[in-house]
Order: C-alpha cells, then structure tokens, then sequence
C-alpha cells in the first residue's frame, strides 16, 4: 500500500514572498524588511545608510504606513528611487502588497532595497516578504527592555541595530541590559549601536550591510 | 407579513467587554484604557499619575505585555495593586483576557484602573476592554508626525497625552504639526503635554482624569 505524501502547503503569503524572492534574485537585489517601532527611526536609517553607500550599490526603498506619504516624499526628495504603500489601516506589509508595488520600481537598477515596514514590534516579524535580511532597529528612549518584552521581534532579526545611541545618557539607557535581552532571544545576532543624528557607528553598519549584500548578490 | 428584525450582534469580543463594563460598574471601578508605542511611558505615566492621585480616588493596573513581567514588578513595588497579563505574542489585549485577569485584582478597592495595553500604535485601538476613558500616549522621540502616520490610534482616543515633553528640543520636536494632525484626525480631543520625568504638566493632567473618574462612578 502507498503511504500519501502531504506536500508542505504554503500559506498565500509565503507562495507570494517566494514568487518576490525569485524577482529579487533575477534583478540582483539585495532586499532589507526594516522592523521596529513607530519613531525609532526608519526613515533617517534608511536615509543615513544610502547616503554612506558605495557608487556600485545604488538603493532604492519601499515605504509601508497606515496611511500618508510623509516618509516617501522624504526619500523621494533624495533621489532615491521609491514607492509608498499605505496598508489602510493594517498593521503591517505582506508579500501581496510588496508585489503589487514592485512594478513601481526600476529593479534591475536597485542593488539593496530597504522595505521600511509598518512602525510595529509586533505583528511585522510574522510575514515573510521575501526579504534577504530582517534588519530589526531599536532606539535608546524606547528603553533597555525591550528585548525581554518584545522578544519574537528581536527573535526574527537577522542583524539588530540600536539608533539614538547620543541620547542614551538622557534615557538612563543601559547598554549592557539591552545587549544581554537581544542575546537572550537571539544568541549570536549581530548588534551595530549607531546614531543616524551625529552618524556615529554609521561607518561600521554600512560596511557589514555592504558586505552582505555583495555576499548575497 | 412579518418583517424580521435581525438583531445586531455582538462579536464574542464586545459580548465580554459589556460584561466587563457592568463589573466595574458594580464595583464603581472606573477603567482607562491606556494605548501607546512601545517606550512611550506608559508604565511611568500610571506610576506618576498613581502618586499625585488624591486619597479617595485609589488606583489599581492590568499589566499587560508579550512577555516578561517587568513592568508589573515596578508596580507592585510601589505598593499598587496589580495583575500581568502575558499575551504570549497577541499583539493587543481582548476583553476576555481582561475578563480572565479580574478575579486577581481587588476591584471594590480600586476606584481607578489602568489597563495598560501592549505597546502597539495599530491593533489594540479595534478592540473594546470594557474601559470607560481610551488614553492614548505619545512621545516627542517618536516624532511629531504620529498621528498623520497612525490616524486609527489617535482617532480612537478619548484623550490624548504627549509624554517625554522635556526632551521635545532635542528631538526637533514640532508641538503645532502634532496638535494639528491630533485635531485633523480626532476634532476636539482633549491633549495634555507632559513629562513624567520632571513632573511638569502632570496636575493639570491628574486634576482633569480625577474629574472624570467622579462624574463617571
């Protein structure tokens, strides 16, 4: 008697972000989802990081909001290639909606594209978009804990980032207990401490980033 | 011929937040609601209002996060009343999770309960704990543009706070394009500029809750 095999079914969103996977790979673009709450500082990540790119990775970005395009006329204002999606009220991006945005965008010409996802620690980590690198980003007046209380976030992160680092003496940030908490969740994850104010740390994370998307392409 | 009237019915979630709603009416609890990014201060705005509170109005916490009970330990240290709720990775509390955590709390004891939701600018405004006051709570670190970018959250509130107000400079904060985008997507709600740290603005903050907490009970 023949034993059925059940084939692994993917979900929608998983068939969809490697129907992404495969476009990305085709292109030659490296693909960041950016994770992190509202305010820690996507944006200016994003914009610090392209602005400290070498000439042979040319960025582009998708930005994902509720709603308004605050963040895309900012990267836009730049140069740099982008495209807004706002989720209309969801809590954040899946592989459909990064799909259908990507006809906006002159991929072949895009070596690393950020995704800036919706500002969420939660619900983000649980949708795969077909992103080579889930870059999660912390910000020292969120506060030390967050690690221990937002642990599938930094579970899901590829490479953590600490933003704001300038202002920590002002939070009574302990850098030690923050570290400690990523390691916690996340053992062996990279860890870049940065300020996208001042660029202190930019010059190092750059360089990993840059490294990896070249590794990958 | 008859018409049928098809009565409206409530999801299972609302059907529990009603029940809710006549617990604490019974026990002439009154119970906000109180939302947030995550770091915004939402545990030190409960622990500074909590302390300013006058004798006759006694303060009472639902805690709830992912994980960890951290913040309900800082509580519990102040000698306040409290209960954890883990959501073990539900990005918002439900009212049934409100529900399960009552029978830990002195009710009849507290006149006033804070529920802290979990950090999460998007999906704990769409659902109904039973809470008489939605509190919603900023901070100048997460940037003045919140409620253009999260319009659903701000529009949920009953009232809302900007908290981390002495740090408003550092951050380029813009207090006007804030209160603009507050009134654009919620005409009329009240807003309250605060800094738990210092104290400053924290009366006029507890002197208007403390005034609603009496005409509700």
């Amino acid at each position: 008697m023949r034993v059925p095999v059940v084939r692994d079914i993917l979900s929608a969103n998983d068939r969809i972000a490697r129907e992404n996977r495969d476009t990305f790979a085709a292109t030659r673009t490296f693909v960041v989802n950016l994770m992190a709450s509202p305010g820690a500082g996507k944006t200016s990540l994003i914009l610090a990081t392209a602005a400290r790119l070498p000439q042979d990775v040319r960025p582009g970005v998708v930005e994902g909001d509720l709603a308004s395009r605050i963040d895309a006329d900012t990267v836009a204002a730049r140069g740099i290639p982008v495209v807004q999606i706002n989720t209309g009220g969801n809590c954040h991006l899946d592989a459909p909606m990064i799909r259908a945005s990507l006809g906006e965008l002159p991929l072949p010409d895009i070596d690393l594209l950020f995704i800036e996802n919706v500002g969420n620690l939660v619900c983000p980590a649980e949708f795969d978009l077909g992103a080579d690198l889930a870059l999660v980003v912390a910000s020292t007046p969120e506060g030390h804990d967050k690690p221990y209380k937002y642990p599938g976030m930094f579970a899901a992160a590829d490479v953590v980032l600490l933003n704001k680092a300038d202002v920590a003496p002002v939070f009574d940030f302990d850098l030690d207990l923050f570290r400690r908490g990523v390691q916690m969740v996340n053992p062996g994850a990279p860890l870049f401490i940065v300020s996208c104010k001042t660029g202190a740390g930019m010059d190092d994370w750059v360089a990993w980033l840059v490294a990896e998307c070249k590794v990958e392409r």
